[in-house]
């Protein structure tokens, strides 16, 4: 029999109770990669630390012959060059961006996807053209309900051929720092980051932030395709239509103090003041409070968080200090918004999507050294 | 009872014989990350493409305040800063680099550890001074044994605290291309990969080319610290003394053809000519041959490979047409150095270093779309 696409692209599953991570889902973490969480002290991301997920394969494009393409409810279709885009008005915004499936590995049952715990986070400062000025410039309909923004990587998904593509909201859209970025902390977008432009949504999880983008295509109606009808949606069952996931829930993590054990990854730290320290944000809202606990969630503290500042789409530095004793611990970091706190308990969907349950860091103190 | 090292850093293991990847390797492969196939496109791997594995965590050293010592067996013991090393004479070498542990999770029983498929290799211009020329300028004792390189990260390892520490025979230390690297891809290292300085050890796996070097000590006898006495050796069993993981056995990669399902990454191609092509090296003895297989390794035939050309030590480009008809496949590539040639059954050794294994990728020929 001559083979058909559905016998090597299956539905979406949910692993068996008792199933560990399979071979398929090694091969997506071994590509796919997130930040090592020593990595949040710094207040943007150096490239390669940066969390990176890629649906299918990097497209390679030659930005000599690349173009974007803005065509649908437009006044008059055109293309634009890098050359051209760069010639335009520029912005630099600083995003932390995080993966909608990050801590999808510690649901219970796991929908299996890319399994990540909880390191699918960056922050890096996002340079290109806003996204408005390119719609203006093209007369863009104002009663348009989306701008669809497609990507040249090709692949399938559960059956459906596809280049990966999303509809973003007319509204959105015209926010004046979604970005076309053409460059990441100051260099020109890296081919894993979607060289040589993609679309940058401050505040809405990964999945908006379209890479190697090549159209925009304004549309009268709400885009319907598999990235935001099928995939990205928070559903309890195959038949739920689910709702869409926008914006990143608010979420705190931890720099892993002390050092670690290298298979185990389980930290150590020795009597005295231990600083601690992290990044906490927010897509929704405005961050209201940060608590820190040591004794794995019964008593919580505030910790130091720092201004908002110049960067309100980015993470902010949070601290307190822990007085370890010899003892085993598990420290914890939680961060709430104007419309609530991080759980504990980590309510489920069937995609895995937009988790924040509380981060949570075991930690061994040993005796003294000379004790 | 008082907490005790031991508690947390737990001897080396074995996967049960049904036993799937663990939350604990699950938490390295989120952090220590391959190369994503299609990049074996690039002569040089962009920075953050590049393979990388951490044993601790990524040391955060201020490049003002930072010296390499310099001491042992030399003339008078010294430091040296960076701008003092980057005012020494300099040389760039293009160099593969792999991981000891590619390979592993492929192996029955798995070793448990850093679960690496295949792709935990990748290519770099190196720049910085010769070992051999801070080895001349210290004196060292012609006569002594090893150089000893010790780094700044800080872990424990199956109960041993430990600073990462390696030592490196003298004969090798002094070979012209061995570098005390401060650039990669002509930019200063980046944290992950050694700021600000590392040791490159061109031909040998990974273990040797110690990152965030603070100090080169030169010893009369064989360093017998954890990395060289217990960790990378090849061993039949736990009371085996095993043999020093070293150069780099030959193995060839192929960029996955087609495009992929999300999920499984297995590939789809159409009908017609579909260009396969890769990469492959060798650590220890020149490349002789690459051939190819779509039969899953029945018949082979020689692929064209690009000449050595001016870097020896990076790996060379292969080339072969396939043409593909409907129906299903697995593609192999296999190199030949003039030791010999990669095996399609892997030798097991308990630690799962220097495997070479036969890449296999398993491709799905669709009938046309028109057909």
């Amino acid at each position: 029999m001559e083979p058909q696409l559905s016998e090597v692209s299956l539905p979406a599953r949910l692993a068996e109770p008792d199933e560990d991570i399979s071979a398929e889902e090694l091969a997506l973490a071994a590509r796919n990669h997130g930040m090592p969480l020593e990595a949040l002290r710094h207040d943007r991301t150096p490239a390669g630390l940066h969390y990176l997920l890629v649906h299918y394969d990097i497209p390679y494009l030659d930005p000599e012959t690349w173009r974007l393409a803005v065509t649908g409810q437009v006044g008059s279709p055109f293309e634009l060059s890098l050359a051209e885009l760069r010639e335009l008005p520029a912005r630099t915004v600083r995003v932390t961006m995080e993966c909608a499936g990050n801590g999808r590995a510690q649901l219970r049952p796991r929908p299996v996807s890319q399994p990540w715990l909880v390191e699918a986070v960056g922050t890096a400062d996002w340079t290109g053209v806003p996204l408005r000025e390119v719609l203006e410039r093209a007369g863009a309909d104002p009663d348009a309900a989306e701008v669809v923004c497609t990507g040249a990587d090709h692949g399938v998904e559960r059956g459906v051929e596809q280049d990966y593509q999303r509809g973003l909201p007319l509204g959105e859209a015209l926010r004046d720092e979604v970005l076309l970025a053409y460059a990441m902390n100051g260099e020109p977008l890296p081919p894993q980051h979607g060289f040589p432009l993609r679309l940058v949504v401050p505040g809405w999880y990964g999945m908006a932030h379209v890479k190697w983008l090549r159209e925009i295509e304004v549309v009268g109606t709400p885009f319907t395709g598999f990235q935001n009808a099928v995939a990205y949606r928070t559903r309890q069952s195959p038949e739920d239509p689910g709702e869409p996931v926008t914006r990143i829930a608010p979420r705190a993590l931890l720099v892993p103090p002390g050092f670690p054990d290298f298979q185990s990854r389980h930290r150590i730290v020795r009597p005295g003041p231990v600083e601690l320290t992290g990044r906490a944000w927010s897509g929704r809202a405005p961050l209201a409070r940060v608590e820190v606990s040591t004794d794995d969630g019964a008593c919580w503290r505030d910790a130091e968080v720092e201004p908002a500042g110049a960067h309100p789409w980015a993470w902010r530095r949070w601290r307190a200090t822990w007085r370890a004793e010899p003892g085993r611990y598990v420290l914890s970091v939680r961060a709430t918004d104007a419309d609530g706190v991080q759980p504990v308990t980590q309510p489920w969907n069937r995609g895995g999507f937009a988790n924040n349950a509380v981060h949570r860091v075991p930690v061994t103190c040993l005796p003294a050294r000379n004790g």
